[in-house]
């Protein structure tokens, strides 16, 4: 998606050959435009796949996730990382292990808003290692929907989680690719779309 | 906001005198379509403030802050009330106390993401006792922006936070506001709306 990658070399920030920093418009500060066209392009490419419902995780996959529920006339429901005061029956849990934080955390969905006759589109702002994607697979499973797919905004094709979810038979649509970070510099992966 | 108060009768729930719990479509669970909705409504009532920055808090703030952000054409920034990997320069930070979980933490916004320039709506889910949103009228001063008032989705108008916003002087738009959860039912607060 070229206004996203755009956006990226831009106003993005190399913080290390694997972090990229790109608080001015998605994970701190956000661009609502571009978040609109971002679920526009998101609903587009899964719009014939029957998605009742789109699962993210909060608090960067929020702002897509909306967009793209809105042109796709679906609810979202969004995992929550820390514990809610209203949040308790029923509870759909996984474990998702951070790489770069070193630490286990619980991630949870209600029971209440998923359902074996879902077909759910998972979206996030970011795949590395594929864990917190991971996480929300399990959870749409174990309330018995099926994965229609994952639509992310950033993938950092560098690191395992695209092709962990592909080898797990998944369709993975990423917005933007990158294939490096080092030496500063953001490169994408070249892609050509039919 | 009549669509809003139509939800919150149908797919809310009372917990308590204290508590309502909206997880079906605000908290947890999100309606897109609403959240356009509650966007354009927030646009509307603050169109001639020179809003240039929308300020809100992670988790539930983002779907209506962004909606209203894509109608006023606006960024939008959120505190976060959790460690950030790659929030750790230039913070400007509040402490909000928490009644009902009794606890007090600290919120963050980058000082990066806010200027003296800036006219600034803040906008929340829920109002309470006001914690949240002094904590966010906090952060907007330490930055040297001005306020140009808070877009409230749901207030609970029988606990003290809006008073004592208006007391400070700021205005506040809320969309819902809820007189009593008593007996376990809601009722709204008779509104005149010119």
């Amino acid at each position: 998606m070229e206004a996203l990658k755009r956006k990226i070399e831009e106003e993005g920030v190399v913080l290390s050959d694997q972090v990229l920093k790109v608080d001015a418009f998605l994970n701190h500060q956000i661009d609502p435009l571009l978040m609109k066209k971002i679920g526009d392009e998101f609903a587009a490419r899964f719009e014939k796949d029957g998605v009742t419902k789109i699962v993210t995780i909060e608090s960067s996959g929020i702002a897509p996730a909306v967009m793209a529920g809105l042109q796709m006339g679906v609810p979202v429901v969004f995992a929550r990382k820390h514990k809610s005061l209203t949040l308790t029956d029923n509870l759909l849990t996984s474990s998702v292990y951070s790489f770069t934080k070193q630490t286990e955390s619980q991630i949870a969905v209600s029971g209440n808003h998923l359902s074996d006759q879902d077909r759910v589109l998972i979206i996030d702002d970011f795949l590395a290692n594929g864990q917190a994607a991971l996480g929300l697979v399990s959870i749409v499973q174990q309330a018995g929907a099926s994965v229609a797919g994952l639509g992310i905004v950033i993938e950092k094709s560098f690191q395992p989680g695209r092709e962990e979810l592909v080898k797990l038979g998944y369709r993975v649509e990423s917005l933007a690719r990158i294939e490096s970070l080092e030496k500063g510099k953001v490169s994408f992966v070249q892609e050509v779309r039919s």
